[in-house]
């Protein structure tokens, strides 16, 4: 505890970080008040799964919703304000104005402490009909609702996705799940551009073969409407015409960190708001966390924004911890990822022979294809495991891995051999487990470090 | 290399050790002979597949063979001599007593360097009536093919299964697959003796529910037979009768030591040959490796005696290694290993609290439930964690799973942990892989992360 003085938390964003930095400091702190601000109508959700309540795999958004506003006052003593925007900080008063969405009211309040955890936003590029009806992007609850709605009233039978990263795979099969023609656009010359082109090709294929019309190095330069203000279409920058009725905008985020500029507060890397191992900000009593702060990367110590739900929580818990007087710290990011695209799943953490080289590491890229599980046993799927190595030392930087849905677990043990500062001599010694219906004798992550080892010798 | 003069290594056992050892030294050494004795009609198979080919979920026993001897002759200049028993070893002249098994000669014939792999065989209790047709055990192909073709024959409906470790259970499944009744007999008071008791009881109830009748702290002490001298029945300790028309006999392995003991190589651990970090006998130019070898624990550095094929494959590379002139080390083991029951997986490494206090460490194991993916996606299945951690230290010693499929990957995140020394805290700050369809925002290897940083502080 800081002092005997009567301390009020004030958060500013409530789904992953915002909440379980509320939680964090009550647990900690049972005397703090603590008044969580969110500007929209949810909060302690899970973004994650928005995608799969638009395919209906979720049928209620209430089911992403671990908590509500009135549980989290009872239980957890967390006064949560929804609809309500903090429209600016005064750290020379410390005082916040609050928007009261819905009674559209001004609100000043004080707090003796802050968490900031804005979040992130879509990016939207400035196309031409982007302001159309039944054009979305994808990011809180209320927009899951609104495109579920439309899709549920029957008038869309076919979408155009800008954007084929993450959300906007996960959208295409969402989307294609509810029956609509889909139409991905990528203005890169591949799908997941961080992701090596056997991966993507693959993934293409996939999305292909499910029924997605996939257009890679297609810029959208305009979107087009018809007379009641609706998408009829989009234009091409080679300047074709798509008909579609309905445009999801999935180019990427950005942190929501205007607010904390505007306060003063430093920010750094794509604009995410600079903290340091402790989540403080650079303003003194101000602690940042989650998609609105700039991360470091775990291997190269140096500035990266990888936002991601996991992330968030844990710089959450740690903001929330330190507000509340603790001395918790974050280490950075790895930036593991995981991805289904109908039955095939992507996975990948740590740097790719790319980054390693932007931070002046030299690395090879090793590459296996084995079954995971036994030959003989039914079911087996490839696993396809790409292995970055630091060229000399063999240290492990990386790995991406393509496959069934074991590859979701498999990543995680790479992820535990960067952290341990594993080389790959060292992740070829592990013992692994083996039975016939989940693995063969030779794990595919053991394949891939003896591959490693002699691609080392051979560089 | 060892020398100019020429080198001929035989090796005595031809499945995961002696072949893998076979192959690495050819690797190595083209101009060495290589022989490998094997007294059974196969090479190159995994054992581990047997009770599934039993279960008709592999069809034909050759899908369990890697390589055949033809095969091994022709791309790996390797002499297998298949129904060849060696008798024994006069390592004052580097000769071996060779049994040719088809013709029932015996044949000398000279090495300069040698490789055991003679495996393990299982133990079989002296019981009245063991010696009766229909009693089996289950180690070798020809084991698999004679149980295979007594069921396919029709004569086999009811099957009792003596011993409900790892061999047991999965042939309770293979049997039950194969449409027969299955009784299961334990003497210790539950199945799988080295586990969690929860384990244990949820095993035992999936095995019910999959009309296995299991029969838990009974031991069978004796095997009825009618007067063709084949089984009709067992009788247990408390008298009781069961009629069975086949009996398998899992109640473990021993190391198959006899030739190297009489040979005058030192046996230690349970009979296992004693073998240094280099897989090195007692004896000078003998190495030994797999089933038939005495190990280290990697985390107690004592001796342990846990018979895997994925230790034997990685053991027999070294002493192949070896043996060929290098320098190659085996660390050691964490007996990792995973079971499949029905749709029941079990997963464990290293230690647990009362193998720990064996070793003079005093632990605490702390428990949780997780779901496997995000709690509204559908399919996600219970995941059970008991970390085991050293106390004070947080040192993390052992882990146990059990739940879905991906238990046995989310092993291994424990295997590379224990490998790395990681503390319970350093585990908790691991960046996993998050998905809805995959794995929840904190995955369940957090929470016991979390959970066992609690019960630390409480103990």
């Amino acid at each position: 505890m800081k002092s005997c003085e009567k301390r009020h938390l004030a958060v500013i964003g409530g789904t992953a970080a915002g909440l379980s930095a509320a939680s964090r400091a009550r647990k900690l702190a049972p005397d703090m008040t603590i008044a969580v601000y969110e500007r929209t109508g949810y909060v302690s959700y899970g973004s994650c799964g928005l995608p799969y309540y638009i395919g209906d795999v979720i049928h209620d958004h209430r089911e992403l919703i671990a908590y509500m506003p009135e549980f989290l006052k009872k239980e957890r003593n967390i006064d949560v304000k929804t609809h309500h925007e903090v429209v600016d900080i005064d750290l020379s008063k410390n005082v916040l104005m609050v928007r009261d969405l819905e009674k559209d009211a001004l609100i000043e309040t004080g707090f003796t402490d802050l968490i900031m955890a804005t979040g992130a936003s879509p990016v939207i590029p400035p196309l031409p009909g982007i302001d159309l009806e039944n054009v979305f992007a994808l990011r809180i609850v209320e927009d899951g609702i609104r495109i579920k709605n439309r899709i549920d009233g029957g008038e869309i039978k076919r979408a155009a996705i800008i954007g084929g990263g993450y959300i906007g795979l996960e959208m295409a099969e969402a989307l294609k799940m509810r029956g609509l023609e889909v139409l991905l656009f990528e203005a890169m010359p591949k799908l997941l551009p961080s992701l090596d082109e056997s991966f993507s090709d693959a993934v293409e294929k996939e999305l292909t073969k499910n029924g997605v019309s996939v257009h890679k190095a297609t810029a959208v330069k305009e979107i087009v409407g018809n007379r009641e203000g609706k998408v009829c279409g989009i234009k091409t920058d080679n300047g074709q015409v798509f008909y579609a009725d309905m445009v999801l905008v999935s180019v990427g985020v950005a942190p929501n960190s205007r607010l904390a500029k505007k306060a003063g507060i430093e920010v750094g890397y794509k604009e995410g708001i600079v903290v340091d191992d402790h989540m403080r900000t650079s303003a003194p009593g101000v602690w940042a966390c989650g998609d609105c702060v700039q991360m470091y990367n775990l291997l190269t110590k140096k500035p990266t924004y990888i936002p991601l739900g996991t992330t968030a929580n844990k710089q959450g818990k740690i903001a929330g911890e330190n507000a509340a007087g603790g001395n918790a710290t974050f280490k950075g990011v790895l930036g593991t990822q995981v991805i289904k695209v109908f039955d095939v799943f992507i996975a990948s953490t740590g740097l790719t022979v790319e980054s390693a080289a932007e931070s002046g590491m030299e690395a090879i890229c090793s590459r296996i294809v084995k079954n995971d599980r036994a030959s003989y046993y039914p079911g087996n799927k490839n696993t396809h495991i790409h292995l970055i190595l630091e060229k000399g030392t063999g240290k492990i930087l990386g790995a991406q891995l393509m496959g069934g849905e074991s590859v979701a677990q498999r990543i995680n043990v790479f992820v535990a051999a960067i952290a341990a500062g594993f080389t790959v001599y060292r992740l070829n010694e592990l013992d692994l487990a083996y039975a016939p219906p989940v693995a063969p004798v030779y794990d595919p992550i053991l394949i891939a470090a003896s591959e490693g080892i002699k691609a080392l010798k051979n560089n």
